[in-house]
Parts: C-alpha cells; structure tokens; sequence
C-alpha cells in the first residue's frame, strides 16, 4: 500500500462508516486513483462499495473500476443497477472492458454485453475470443489511424477533437488506399513538423509491427529493444488490427516474470498477489512438485538399497551424501537459472543449442576442477581433527582418508559436469517440445542429478575398492 | 539478432569489406539502429568499425554509439580524433555520455570530458558521481520545466522550437516562485487545452516524484504501478533536478530482474549477456557459492558421523536420505522464490513479517500433512515390492517397515515446515541488514535446512528406537 493511503486510511474508514460524501470527495481529490482502488479493494460489504462507487469523481469511474481486483470488479457488478453497468461500459476503453470480463462469470458477461453499444460489441467479442498471452489479448482498439496522404495540420485537427476517446494519441498509424498498414508517426514529431507536410514525409524510418498471435512476452522484447511507445498488431493480410501501449507491456514484462521465477522454484503460478492467496491455494500450488519429487526419489532410494554393501565396508562415504547432491543440484540450479532467463530476453535461441552446450562444458569443467581440488583440501582438513570424522569409534588410515577423499572429489567434478549438462538441455528440450523452458524447474533438474550423481559416487568407490586402493579394512 | 539483420549479415559483410558506402548506406537505411549496433558489436577490426561508424547517417550517429555495447565503445573511442569525439559528446544526450563514460578506463573519461561544452560539463560530472542503482544514476537532465503562470499558448511554443534537444516532451514539469517542483502536465492534455489557459489550469490532479536516491528498483514499481511516461527526481530542497523516462526503466525492470534471478540460482550477477560471457568469467561466477556450500556442508557430514551408530543398526534409514533432503530444499526454495519476487514487487513490506511469517506456517501445515501421507503410502508400497528394498539381504518385519515408513513421513513433515520457515525468514533478515533479500537464495536456503532435517530425522528416530519401537533387529 502507499505511504500515502496509510496515512490516511483511518480518516477513509471513518467518512466510509459515516457516509460523509464531502469528506469522503475531499480524500479522494489528493490521492491516485489507483491507490483509492487499492483501497476499496479491502472493503468487503457491498453497501460500502457501492457508496465508494458513487463518491469517486464521475470522470474518474472507468479507471478506478480498471483498476481494481477481480473479487471487488465482480461484486460491484452483481450490485450494478442497469443504469451504471450502461455509464461504466460507456466510459471505459474496450481493451478495459474486455480485461474486466474475461474474469467474470459466465452470466455477468452476457449481461455485460448487452449494454455494449453495437458498434463496440463485435470489438469486445473478437477480443473476449483471443487467447491468453497473445499480442492480440492485450491490445486497444482505440487508436489513431490515418491515411499517408493526410497533412500534419488535419491530422492534428482529428486529434484535438477526438484524441480523448482514445487510449494512445502518441503513435498515430499510417494506412495505403489498399488500408494495408504502411507506417508510424510519434506524436512529437507531429509537433515538430510544417502543418502543410504530409504523414508520409514524417513517418518514422523503422517500421515495426508484430501479428496477432505473437505471444505477449515476445512483444514485451520488442518494446524494450526499440523503446516503443505503441506497437501495431496486424491480422495475416497486414491490416491493422489493435494497437499495444507501453503501460500494458510493463504489467505483461512483470507478470512474465513473477511466472517463471515461480515455475523455476517449482510452484504453480499464483493468480493473484501473495497476500492475497490463502493457505489452502497456496499449499495447492506448492504440492504437485513435491509429490513429483517424492515419486522420482523412489530411484535415488533404489541406488542407495543396492550400494549398501559399499556403504557397510565404508560407512565413511554416507556422510558425503548430503553435500554431494546439493552441489549437483546447485551447479544445475546456476545454469537452469541462467539459461532459462537467456532464452526468455531471447539472448539465443535454440538453434544455438550446441553453442550453449559447449560453452557450459567448458565451464563446468573449470568450475569442476576448481570445487574437486578445494573440497578434497577440506575434506583431508577434516579427517585430520582428531575426533571430528571418525567410523565407528575406529581411526582411518592415512592412505583410507586420502583415497576417501579422492573419490567424493572426483564425485563432485562428475556431478558438477553432469548436472551443468542436464540444466542446460533440459529448458532447451522443452523450448522443442513447445513448453515453457522455465517449467524445468531447478527441482526437477536436482532430482534427476541426485540419482546421476549416486551412481557416480558409487561407481567410483567401486573402481578404487575393486583395486585394492583400501587397506587395513575390518 | 534480430530476423531482418540475420537475412542481411552476408550483404552487410560484403558492403563492409569492400568498403562499398553506397550500398552500405542503402542497407542501413533499412534497418533500425539498434539493429545496426547489433551488427557492429559483432566486428573486431578497429578500421572495419570507423569505417561503419562513418556509414552511419549524421543524424543517427549518437543514437547508433549509444547502442553498441561497452567494448565496441571503448574501441571507438580510443580510435577517435578530437574532432569526431567533440560531434559524438555534442549530438548526445546528456545521460546518455554518462552511461558510456561510466564503464570506460579513467584515461578515456578526462579525454572525453574535457570536449564536453562548460554549461553541460557539470551535469556530466554530477550524474558520473551518483551512486549505482539510483533514481539520479538513471535521470536525464534534458527536459522541460514552465513556471505555472505560463500560458499553453506560449509552453507550446517553446516545446516546438527546442524539443528536438530534449530526451522527452511527453511529460513537462511546472515550478513556483520558489522553483520548486510543483506538478507536471502530459503532452496530450496541452494538446487538448485552451490556448490561452495556465499550465496550472491543466496539471495532472496526482503529483508523483522520486527522490535522487531511491532505489531504481523502487523507482520501476512506480513507473508500472501509475502507468507513468516520465518521473520527476527531487533533490532534498524539493527542487527538480533530472527527470527519468520509461524507456530507461524497462531496461531497470529486465536487468534488475535478472540480477535477481541470478542471485536466487546462487550466482554472481553477469555484467554481460550470456553469450557474451567467457567461460572463465562464468566459472567465477559460479564458484563462489558451491565453495561457501562445500564449507557449510561439514556440517552434514559431522551430523552423519555422530549417527552412525544409528545408520549401522538400521541401515534403510540412509536410503531416505537423499529423498528427506531434497523435500526441505524444494519446499524451502518455493517460499523463498516466491517471497523475494513479493518484497521486490512491494506486495508487502518488512513490517509485515509475522503475518507472512503465520501464512507460511499454515500453508506449511497443510503440505506437510499432505506429502507426509503421501509419501508414508510411497514408502509402504516401496517396501512391500519383493527384491526392491531390502536391507543386507535379510527382509524388514511389518512393523519395522511401518516405523521407517513413519519415521521417514514425519521428518518430511518437520522439514517442510522448518524450511518454509527459514525460506521465509532469511529474504526478510536480509532487508533488515540493508542486504539485497535475492541474496538468500535456494542453495543456501537448501544447505542450512539439509542440516536441520538430518538432525530432526535421528532426532525422530532415537525417539522411536529408545523407546523400542523396533523389532527383531539383529
């Protein structure tokens, strides 16, 4: 919540519970509609809300309702008399209206719509009817769009009479006699030119658009890449269907994010704020993983039945076990969180695959080295404080520790190598397999190093015990 | 790179090599700058990159330097006469010398800053000394700023005689008697107003600033949460001293993001692209946190090593381990991943600790009643498979199985309330000690709570075995 809203929140409750218009209208004054939503969003008797509903400024309606959450959208809609489900739809933009519907019931949609005038209705349905997560879903269709022959001077006439009603006047769009989309003006230079000038001798030189079915974080890139204000979307006959604003696309870049890093520590995606999820839902998008990783960890259990015969002639190598898999499943982590993230910002692309692989080989190897050589050195360290590691009240040999030694570290290289291999295939494997890459979470990818990593470390030991490398062993 | 530079690189390598300018230049035409500085990144000869830098058309030659990335600026620039570095500083914006003589040797800075025009040379050197990561480090100084008596009329004037100069006309900002900052007004609603109103008549009802050194990071949220074009900086006399545009805070949203995505994967944030980062340099990112882990995993093994006795006399409880380990780590990481992208987002604040801290406990219950039952069901069905785990060849009683079976469910469920806790814990103790909470990433979250579930696992089961829970054992 704002500093501000805080301060006042107590002087809000009090002229809520009053029903002081006056008070309630002078509040409202200083404060950004957006904190006020914020505000009724945490009111729940619908006699408040309605109240609130009717104090905020008139201009003000269509925003304030954008702005806030479903729950509270949803329980002002049921209690809206048909009068002001009229003015709210009137009022709003129809990438708002839409924004508002796509969450509602099915029965508040169809009386929603009604209200729509026709000639926004067909815009509203089309819109309902895009997938989630495409251009399409995000843009307005109020926006500017003229035709290349249109002088500076009649464009800005338009623009003065009818800017209000649109959602961007910023970037204007230059249409041909065939209403192909040929262009872009940006609203600065508009006022830089001679009005006698025509949109075509003004329009910008880079040319951007993107198609209707270009999933949105795709879209997201392009605004930042190039600094766009608005971006065209076109149908397959390169007409222009909506525009996208560079407000829409920060909620787009944030929402993205919050998804990934939540699949990568291997939650399902919250709908809502955190604070605003309760513990049962929560616990809810938390369990799937943990139940995955329990069933996966049926093979890691599996390794360690068959090695226990290893495990009774050297109980020494069990205390190794813990930190073993959490440097396979770090090492995995560092490069299933960078790789995931290159490929999100499209930093490379899977083609580039190889390329990738190749340069965390050489990585893995470097860093496999470095950890091996520094955990050996640790390990030796402790097995010479006298009572730290000791094997069932017995000492081990020099030769025992060192061999001891030697085999968690070349375990650690292995799992370092492999794991840094797994991590980085695995969102590379999903990116082919059509599926978000960040799905491969660094859970999934510990779990499937862990049981990598077992049979290493076991396979080592066994090499050195099979070689006589122990001595003096009871 | 973008598809358009992809199909035109082997045009563009001809053009270069054979010096061909007219062809160069018609290339050039068609592709967006950012684009271009793409392709110059790619080139190494310093003679390849004056002759595109000469290419490139006079009006794009700052906005072309500004792209290319730190190494093909500093190459440029030691390659420089006086006279072209004098045209660079004098067609750049103010901010934009500053970010590239940020990450420049010393000796290039006093030899660039000595060519910048007296009035903008204390800008420069202002905005060089601002601390990293600031609102002031990312502000422009090339704005518009009116007295509030000032009349549309005359403001409109102005903006189109000497806008082409400043980074943004779309936000303009307005000042008292005193000069201090006193509202701002957009483009669009001076374009609507009265020719003859006060500036002050049409000023924007919500009056948002910054101050010089607020978090960039703070100064994002703000921009997405007001859907903001530009902000004002403050300094503490309440007098504007630079303005920050959206372009630049997208780029803060992505490099913040990845920076945090790094550090929650347990790397050191890349100063580079993936791609641009050489092995080497990627190793050191990545070791420093496996070594920290490497030390702090003594401590499991001292663990291991106090319990053998334990794990001696039943040996199945090893079998668990990895499987015990990775459930603390997991459902720590998703509290973790999710509650450093809430304090990032603001969606609560340190204050709110013990109510994220009682949320996370509740939703820590219900996982781990649910896994803990899920995971005894797993077990048991694991052990009532003939051959698949079997201790030493000799096979478990009913009962032991039963009590490994609960021993095992129980310390899942102590771990995944532990680790959430922890998880949850560690990001807000961070900000309290004026740390970036994403420091407190999964591995370390992972290691400390290894520790703890290994303890709570013998913890569990010498309450079991004192108390003669077992049977038969030999």
């Amino acid at each position: 919540m704002s500093r501000w809203l805080e301060k006042k929140e107590s002087e809000f409750n009090h002229a809520l519970k009053s029903r002081d218009v006056k008070k309630m209208r002078a509040l409202f004054n200083k404060v950004p509609t957006v904190d006020l939503a914020e505000f009724a969003d945490k009111v729940d008797d619908p006699k408040d809300l309605t109240f609130i509903f009717k104090v905020v400024p008139s201009e003000l309606t269509a925003d304030f309702f954008t702005e806030l959450n479903d729950d509270t959208q949803e329980a002002l809609l049921k209690i809206f008399s048909d009068a002001q489900l009229v003015e709210l739809i009137n009022k709003s933009y129809t990438d708002d209206i839409v924004d508002f519907l796509e969450d509602m019931p099915a029965n508040l949609v169809t009386r929603a719509i009604k209200f729509v005038p026709k000639e926004r209705r067909e815009a509203v349905n089309k819109l309902l009817n895009y997938k989630e997560d495409t251009a399409a879903s995000i843009m307005t269709t109020e926006y500017f769009e003229f035709h290349t022959d249109v002088t500076v001077e009649d464009a800005m006439k338009v623009i003065r009479e009818k800017g209000k009603t649109k959602e961007t006047i910023y970037t204007i769009f230059l249409r041909d006699d065939k209403r192909n989309l040929v262009g872009t003006v940006d609203l600065d230079d508009l006022i830089f030119a001679n009005p006698k000038q025509t949109l075509d001798e003004i329009k910008n030189k880079e040319f951007l658009y993107t198609r209707a079915d270009t999933d949105q974080e795709e879209v997201a890139q392009k605004f930042k890449k190039y600094d766009l204000h608005a971006l065209a979307v076109v149908n397959k006959e390169q007409k222009l269907v909506g525009v996208i604003t560079f407000d829409d696309i920060m909620d787009v870049m944030e929402k993205e994010t919050s998804e990934d890093i939540a699949l990568q520590s291997g939650v399902v995606p919250l709908k809502d704020e955190y604070m605003e999820t309760k513990p049962l839902r929560m616990a809810l998008k938390c369990v799937p993983w943990l139940i995955v990783l329990i069933i996966i960890g049926v093979f890691s259990e599996l390794v360690l039945s068959k090695f226990q015969e290893g495990l009774r002639v050297i109980p020494a190598l069990v205390f190794f076990i813990p930190v073993l898999m959490d440097t396979g499943g770090n090492a995995g982590g560092q490069t299933c969180g960078l790789i995931i993230r290159a490929l999100a910002l499209k930093e490379f692309e899977v083609k580039d695959f190889w390329k990738v692989v190749w340069k965390e080989i050489k990585t893995a190897l470097l860093i496999g080295v470095f950890v091996g050589v520094l955990a050996f050195g640790v390990f030796m360290i402790e097995f010479s404080i006298p009572g730290l590691i000791e094997v069932a009240g017995k000492t081990l040999t020099i030769q025992n520790k060192l061999v001891i030694s030697t085999i968690v570290a070349l375990a650690l290289f292995s799992a370092i190598v492999i794991s840094k291999f797994v991590a980085c295939a695995l969102p590379f494997l999903a990116v082919k397999l059509k599926k978000d890459p960040a799905l491969t979470s660094q859970p999934f990818v510990t779990t499937i190093v862990d049981v990598c990593s077992l049979l290493i470390y076991f396979g080592i030991f066994m090499i050195f015990y099979l070689n006589g490398f122990f001595v003096n062993l009871i």
